[in-house]
């Protein structure tokens, strides 16, 4: 048993985290840090815990050496401090934005402040497994994902390898997500009788992981809009985008297939009919899975690329948890075979 | 036209008055006071009135006299300043609970604190015309009402006043309601991702409502558990009790078109099939009805009283309104004929 | 006051109108038809109804003349029988399919069958009186409106009229939709447990109302995706454009204020601050107010334009009583001034 | 590995048997019968699934031996064929409603029909691990448990067995739960624009799971009544009754924890203070756990009493794969460790 321990542990990531933690045959809970929480128990912060663990959150200064280390901070917590991290465990994942682009300039633009430690930059690699499995195989440090990038990503990714997509004219992703995203400090935008039922444009453009986006599929003329729904957990991505060349449904298939089929946690769904035939976040809750699909109006050389994730784990801790495996040797997909709900 | 002022107009309660104002035939809204939001639009905190008034929140202090003033203050202000309010209009409708009980030591007993004002508790009528509508015709003052209350007591007054309840054995209100009755207000406990979906008791026992309810039904042994789940406007009281004496299903009829029949805003509901068989809240959003019906259980003498409403109007504004009109010798529904919404 | 009639009213826009109707100050309803109803009270379909009316549904044989008839029946049914009901009234409202396209070809091409009566295609005017107030008031017929193409046409509009929009890159709408758009016939995929809080593309593509945004924007190049989500009224246009020339926050206000100032149904929510920045369609459920606003995205010439909108309101009966009113001659407001609820 | 089949896997109940057959480790899902959905995969009708299985639904008649049988049909058909399963499997597990009242009066009383194999149901066991741990042990055939007879059993079996309850003056459980309970056939009651947001009080008196419940407990004046909220999976029984004497918190305490300390798959939540107090059926979502609690008015020996469970899983398949553990004589939380979602 490996232990590993997680420091900011009381948001939702963080508990996330803690409950695959625990749920992970090879892996064992050391210590979770909380400034607020500090000595009250896990199921404080996380009442689904209850009963599976008598650990209580410690001081981020107390934690202790342990065999990997789960960064669950805020924003540039990390990277103002990864030394001393580096110290306390040999492998790390960092699931804030810090160490997720490439450059310093790059955070500094998106991000509004200098990098706090660009030399370590370059040590991390972006922990999605479907972009960089063989790297993360042997890597100490790896960076977490952005949610709506993630969902953007996999959906997009087979028609921006195959360089099938009209870059020209622009690829604009509608993402549809629920309020975890906005995690768990409250406000009054986040109050329930103002928050039920909205479909709140809260990003219309220059989100943030706009910037991943771009990165990840080597495609510079890609535009997020964020709204915010009716919708606790999932983010669900309507990427509208014009083809480049003339594709039937086969050749899509074809290219879908090709990008997926040995992936562990990507399924295609694009089915003739039915309640399901796209992907759909709400059956994902809880899961690692990212469903993705398309909608092709052949009339009009459009296609509707879908990506559907639950945003705190296939965009936050599944994929963490994913590539810490990796890191560690573990079998990929060990602790984490919830396969979702329905009806739900 | 009559003028009408409204002190603490940016809560959930203040909105609703501000709209009926605005929407009333016979009255003019002439100001809306509020500390926080002082200088903004109406709008700023009521976003459904933009393009309806071009009022600004004033200070309190700012307000002017008119000819009646509507108090949506948080519980506890009205009592300590009521004096000055009195000077400023000749009809004044307190919606705290400040004037609602009927002696100061009730009010100490329920609310935590001594009273304010001991004294002007005799002057104000409880502002519910299915139970004071003559002493409200000539009223210059009269209070609000406890929305849980008024589920409770519209939903059982027909069988209290006709004596057949069993009162030795319990009647136990079990009240769900939705996420504005907690205000305007934002917290842990309303935060979206925490609040969504919940079914959460937060008051098994000693609701202060309860004061209420056994005033009005003249029975003590009555008791409200108030349970918390996913809806933003709306209370539903179910009603446990046991009747003392054998009763038809006709002897019941007659027993609530006794109480009803006349009364303008409350609906007798008591199908023998569909969807719409029992009140239902959802459907009287905006509206000031309060749906009442029951069921039967002949075998074991046991009857089940339902009581429906929308917590801001009926429970809050709606009837201050109706009382406001009778007050000022309006017609009384004048200004509260929206009928809710189907399907929503 | 002048008599209408309803045929089809058992279904969720037939229910909007008769409420209008009965709450309107000009207006009394005489007859409603249903079918599958015929003998019942309008409130066994329309439970909001209670205490607003006493009439029963009457079979569609049974209409006679009124002075309006207004036509909520399903697609196909009122253009196969438009003489008759043109025999019935001289002021004709139908809020079908039927005759909101211009000619028999779009029709059959959207429609998927020929046009039952294409010679009475150019007698109505498309009920939208932001388009048509002129016509529409000199007119005996008018269509009603789709309600998806309602959101999208309000919220581009003002673009597509000075010509900014650069339309060969495509403009495409993403547009958020309640459950209520499905209608009143229930099935699998409106089945609680399947369709609560679903994120489900259902027109990725080839939505039918494209035909009448192309047409009322006058720009070929533009194309809807739909998708359901947990809402049970509303309609929300996310319109993702690129601009064809520079345009500063200070020209977009001068175009949407110049094309919508003087509209009393249409308001601009473009704010800076705040939960409801932009047009929510929450906020306005019951009433007939659309709400548009755009984000302009500088650096690379995108716009995104919104539009919100009660699909059953402005995107269905309200527009129709609208245009009503303007047929009549009478007070083009009237009977629409539920300014809508919060918080809800 | 043990073989399981499941006879009726269409519906809700059987998805989430195949959910945990499918991720038990020492079970393998032979086959799983639907005569509407035989010969399409799993995952046409339980999305969640995708990619767990290739398994193709077969006909009832199709079913072959296996080493246990889990059967999900609709109430009555089991026991009019349990011979033939008898000669499936020697372990039977039999969700519906045919074997869980210890007599054929008592199933005529409350199912309407005499009952199809009397001479059976001595043979059966009632499925909760809770109730009849021993006997399961041992035992070739078990029943399932209602899903509200379950919360409220658990609820108030500390009380029950210790005697303190006032019987004489009755306990009515005021259950509120979740759509999925009604299964997947659809109807104009679940309709999502109809059963959106209600408070629906579908079962005032006279639930048929009431008689669970006085069986459990041994007490015959125990009273449900049912009310469907907005929520998927749930139910949450808020018991409201009388101490026959007077009772501290520290009694209260005791009385729980010898009931379920040692149980797995019970949690107590009875906190002071937070968000969590009692218990909370959305974040059981998936997991076997039942949450009970209390609320104690000592003042009038009033004492409420609350369980929480996912009706589809300790409320059915989960109470179901619990016994079937012991009835295999495996670890009897095996396949049953998801401890549920936070946030969700």
């Amino acid at each position: 048993m490996m232990r590993v321990s997680i420091a900011g542990g009381s948001g939702y990531v963080g508990g996330e985290l803690a409950r695959l933690v625990l749920g992970h045959p090879g892996l064992e809970l050391a210590q979770v840090s909380s400034e607020r929480s500090a000595g009250q128990y896990l199921s404080s912060a996380h009442p689904n815990l209850r009963g599976r663990s008598d650990l209580r959150f410690c001081p981020i200064a107390a934690l202790e050496p342990a065999d990997a280390l789960l960064l669950a901070l805020p924003h540039g917590h990390s990277s103002r401090q990864i030394g001393r991290f580096a110290d306390l465990a040999q492998t790390v994942v960092d699931l804030a934005a810090d160490f997720r682009l490439d450059t310093a300039d790059s955070y500094e633009h998106w991000y509004g402040e200098p990098h706090a430690s660009p030399d370590w930059l370059e040590r991390f690699t972006y922990g999605l497994p479907e972009l960089h499995r063989e790297r993360l195989a042997g890597a100490r440090y790896a960076s977490g994902v952005g949610c709506n990038a993630t969902a953007c990503t996999l959906a997009l990714l087979p028609l921006a390898r195959a360089g099938v997509l009209d870059e020209a004219r622009g690829i604009v992703c509608d993402v549809k997500v629920g309020s975890s995203e906005g995690g768990a400090a409250w406000g009054a935008g986040s109050h329930h009788p103002v928050r039920s039922g909205v479909v709140r444009t809260y990003a219309p453009a220059g989100h943030r992981h706009t910037a991943e986006v771009r990165r990840n599929l080597e495609i510079e003329n890609v535009h997020l809009s964020v709204t915010a729904i009716e919708m606790v957990r999932g983010a669900s991505a309507t990427c509208h985008a014009w083809l480049s060349q003339e594709l039937s449904e086969k050749d899509l298939w074809k290219l879908y297939r090709d990008a997926w089929t040995n992936e562990p946690f990507v399924r295609i769904v694009h089915e003739q009919k039915g309640s399901w035939r796209h992907p759909e976040p709400k059956i994902l809750a809880g899961s690692n899975y990212a469903d993705v699909g398309w909608a092709l109006d052949l009339e009009h050389g459009r296609i509707v690329a879908f990506g559907a994730i639950d945003n705190l784990m296939k965009g936050a801790a599944g994929s963490a948890l994913q590539s810490l495996n990796l890191m560690l040797g573990l079998d990929e997909g060990s602790g984490l075979d919830f396969p979702g709900l329905h009806p739900v």
